[in-house]
């Protein structure tokens, strides 16, 4: 009898393991039908749902048919249970359950009256995994690919206007949807319909900062297969790319916000104590994630007589950059940083020094790894939030609190977009267009990351409150907004099938033009770019990369033995060798094309001729700030014949 | 106060996140320190240490860290409590400790014996994975990897000693194990090292089953390395994939079985539902498993008019290659099946159809995905073991038992290659030399499968002890014989540096011209084999893949409309394009090859010569069991010309 028990338990567990491929099939199941999806819309050039419009309702689908079709809830798990001997909660609880020893494992804390929700579908809660998962896993390779994949000459091309949307826009959104939140919670308790909960104020910025997390993901892939205006898709990847760092450090920031006494008042103290969390915090994490990615560019580096160089060994650097990364974002976690701010700018960094010292071999396998795993991940984050509406048990619909949020996420994107480009129109060459700003304040999607910071906290009842609704909005702005991408942009007029090379090249030439009077001013306003700019092309790009002048030619004749040692032998050989023209471009390309137009004032048109006869490569890095403005660097020693020729 | 609990518990939360993070972050680190030192290694010819043995040590160095520098044990953890009111044990449990209501989750039953040293570290028990884990993610992308990257032509070459050394081996292997440590164990219990557990009979062949799965990643890494012969490579390579699928369906199929009286007399009812069991769960699997990879490749065959071929999105090509492999893992699972061989057969007929049809970006993402999780999950996998040493709370150490295993595993590896190895030689042309079977006999290592078997079911005090005692045999198999890889094959004088191709042309060639008198009985002992070349190459090639004749030559007149109907236009075409001359070759090809020598009896080194005039592909997946036979096949109708010239 005894044996007879044992097998059954065999089975049983045997059970339990099959359990788990089937909830992991489940999952395989809807992202297989997402793909054949995509497929089948690609092929009829449908893009009226996008491939996360798609998971989601597959997603929402299979949440319903589980619900139904699955074992009635489990009797048991509604019930709670008294022990007087524990007084305290251990991380594994054994319990004696008719004579036999069970160990049961540390989930969460539940508030009391969460109980009575409590009961679900067995299936369903099997499917729901642990909100650390979403953090720890699914989000560093979305956000590392992001990083990894920006294309950094747009980028820099708009950098102030992309900072000024992710800083100042992203407060601006926190503060206005913070406000009416509160607002709309007093009017609701008002009139009876929201119980005085602890409603605080605190909370309605919560919320308010993690619903400034945009993600227009379905936005960018339909802006990317139609060719829009570059100028356009990278403002709105610029600013969702930052604006989620920026959203997530605030929610962190704001959730350790804790005034003294009176939670609905004003404290000053607390209030700076948060802006200097702010602060550290991102300053932090932007360190922990460069940092890693500097020693991966170090290590990838190295050329030590004795040793073969890691590139010779594509599976040995893809991995070790694969860990690195990762490890950049876990480090940040472990010591109370953000790890996805860390990870963004690990990306950003890796791209820019890591990237040149790969072998051709990694450069495609890490790419290409990403590039899948972000698919892959955003895919299963966009099938979950579909399912989330039936695998999460405390659900709180309150229409008139959703309809304020609806409201209030409009509002906070309109103040945010049209008076920040109104601003920033004083200051660009190149000014916003009002289409342009409609389309942004279009764009204004919510997804993954409101979705994950929404989940990470679901103990109180204003938190359920808040998770519902921001999984409803999210659900609205993908499918609508999402979907009706195409018909706005025809409405607006926006430009498609642009040639993002050629496009840049235009502007740069009618402006650098008209720039020619302002060269001066525009070039002091933005000394601090300049001053990175040359610090990193003379000596951080020749210490990590095998690009740049060589470091005996950049750095004091006293520091010789050192900089001898420490540049790669090849750096002396090919300093005009451009690996790869997506990302780094030579100081002396730049200054070719740029003297020309800067001392002999030709109409525009011929300009762009002779840029197009000089190199394919005329605007870089260096292009840093508002407008286009002339770069002029100090030419390094070792090149004499180039600057007579020049 | 209310307030500041709460922020204490939001700060709690935090601190739990984190520690996910912290375990991540340390397996990346030892996957890193890992990394860099196969990176040494490399650049040293140093091969006493493979990388998987690397990771073990390093895992093993963490493990003595955490256990002597982090927190003394939680002291809550070891006390068993009771709860009257619970009958029977719900998945989720809630509990009301000090007014506060906590959600526990189901782990496991533990014995009342294991319930004492259950006082484990924190950080350790946190570091435990679920053993699914390892069964679900960890390792699916190595079995299928293997699948996926088998060398058919080596590997058919070979394929009855293969299978004979795969299934009769194995069972071998296991019975021997059995019934040595059944005879240890009897004696220990007589000895009184042994308390009279229920140690039956069916536990030593249990543990006899899991101890048969060999893993000689190490000896094939350094053999690869090394380019040892061809041969033994694939024998032992060949041995190694398919030995872990019968040890993994044999300890399954031993685990259910359940004799009805006494469990130490032998019931023939119950071996033979036992036997059965095997062959139906093998069967079962083998089918699961190829049919999704020909789901998937008809899916990338597909060429209905109005669509464009999925091979134009390599993106999405990939991701439904990667979700359709899993898948066959994770249904076979499902249905009680073993996911291992349902993947692994899947990976071999993705190899052998889908491939064929990937666009060539595909090809090189799938082959680098699969090799990248490969190497990947393998390091965690060997880098756990090292942990495992630690993190598992129950180890029961016995010198006794442990030494008795390490006997008979080696007995049972001789009695499992000598005989056998005797056996095949009697049939074979090509002899299995001495110090090839040597080699194998030393390559016996033990590895990921048995521990993943082993760690499955550690709830008795049997399973425990045998658990222990397979993670030694690990330990002690991966170091030693793995480190002793080099010195053997230079004691053992086994060729080194052998160029695959021309070794097999050779070989190749010298069997043809001395088995040219013995086609016709070769060929009848392989007629099944014969018939399934035919089959494949007339119908399942063409109709699934874009090589082979078109369908339309190859199935009678009156099928004609079916045929045109699912034949693809490029079959008309290039017939004999061959775009992987690793995994497939024209019929063509292969009686152009055969015919001459088969009619012309010429001294064995001219006929090498006239073979490398004709194609670098003389030897092809028809040339399937024994040994050298000739495979005449039809030549299909299309190609009249071809049958004239040759």
């Amino acid at each position: 009898m005894e044996k007879l028990k044992k097998y059954v338990s065999v089975k049983d567990e045997d059970h339990f393991y099959h359990q788990g491929a089937v909830e992991l099939l489940i999952f395989n199941f809807l992202l297989i039908l997402t793909i054949l999806t995509i497929w089948l819309f690609k092929n009829h050039r449908f893009r009226f749902l996008h491939e996360t419009g798609g998971a989601m309702l597959y997603g929402l689908l299979m949440g319903l048919i589980i619900q139904y079709v699955t074992k009635s809830p489990d009797v048991e798990s509604g019930t709670v249970y008294e022990c007087e001997k524990l007084k305290s909660r251990p991380s594994t609880l054994l319990i004696n359950i008719t004579n036999q020893v069970y160990e049961y494992q540390y989930k969460r804390e539940i508030s009391h009256h969460n109980v009575n929700g409590h009961q679900g579908n067995a299936m369903l809660q099997k499917m729901t995994f642990d909100p650390s998962i979403f953090f720890n896993i699914l989000l560093p390779p979305i956000i590392f690919h992001a990083g990894y994949s920006l294309k950094k000459r747009h980028f820099f091309r708009n950098l102030g206007s992309i900072l000024t949307y992710a800083f100042l826009g992203t407060a601006i959104s926190c503060i206005v949807i913070g406000l009416i939140m509160y607002g709309f919670v007093k009017a609701m308790v008002h009139i009876g319909q929201l119980k005085q909960w602890e409603f605080h104020f605190t909370d309605c910025l919560f919320f308010g900062s993690l619903m400034s997390a945009t993600d227009p993901v379905t936005v960018l892939a339909i802006f990317h297969e139609l060719n829009v205006d570059t100028d356009l898709y990278t403002l709105l990847f610029g600013e969702s790319v930052l604006n989620d760092a920026v959203a997530i450090v605030l929610t962190h920031s704001i959730s350790i916000y804790s005034p003294k006494e009176n939670p609905n008042a004003f404290d000053a103290a607390a209030f700076f104590q948060s802006v200097g969390n702010f602060l550290g915090i991102f300053a932090g994490s932007f360190a922990m994630g460069s940092s890693y990615a500097v020693v991966t560019a170090l290590i990838s580096f190295m050329h030590l007589t004795k040793f073969t160089k890691l590139c010779e060994f594509p599976m040995l650097e893809t991995g070790l950059f694969f860990l690195l990364s990762w490890s950049a974002f876990l480090s940040a976690e472990a010591a109370g940083l953000t790890g996805i701010v860390a990870v963004l700018f690990c990306g950003v960094t890796q791209a820019h020094y890591t990237y040149n010292n790969l072998s051709p071999d990694s450069k495609m396998r890490t790419k290409q790894l990403f590039e899948f795993m972000n698919f892959l991940a955003e895919n299963v984050i966009f099938c979950y939030m579909g399912l989330a509406l039936f695998t999460f048990q405390n659900h709180i619909f309150n229409p008139l609190f959703i309809f304020g949020a609806l409201v209030a996420v409009f509002v906070a994107r309109a103040s945010n977009i049209y008076p920040l480009s109104f601003l920033l129109n004083l200051g660009r060459k190149q000014k916003i267009p009002r289409n342009f700003q409609h389309m942004m304040m279009f764009s204004g999607l919510r997804g993954a990351i409101a979705f994950a910071l929404a989940i990470r906290d679901t103990d109180s009842q204003p938190k359920q409150m808040m998770f519902t609704t921001a999984l409803l909005i999210v659900f609205f702005t993908v499918w609508v907004f999402g979907g009706g991408t195409t018909p706005m942009l025809t409405w607006l007029q926006i430009r498609v099938g642009v040639d993002p090379d050629e496009d840049l090249k235009a502007k740069a030439a009618s402006q650098s033009a008209s720039n020619l009077d302002k060269n001066t001013t525009k070039a002091e306003s933005a000394w601090l770019f300049r001053i990175w700019y040359g610090f990193d092309h003379k000596y951080l790009k020749p210490l990590l990369t095998h690009t740049g002048p060589p470091l005996t030619s950049t750095l004091p004749e006293w520091c010789s033995p050192v900089a001898r040692l420490l540049t790669s032998p090849s750096a002396y050989g090919d300093q005009l060798k451009d690996g790869d023209t997506d990302y780094i471009i030579n100081n002396d390309e730049l200054t070719e094309n740029y003297e020309p137009s800067a001392h002999i004032p030709v109409p525009a048109q011929d300009n762009t001729g002779s840029i197009q006869a000089t190199g394919r490569e005329d605007i870089q890095e260096g292009d840093l700030g508002l407008g286009g403005y002339k770069l002029q660097l100090q030419h390094t020693a070792c090149q004499p014949q180039k600057n007579l020729l020049a």
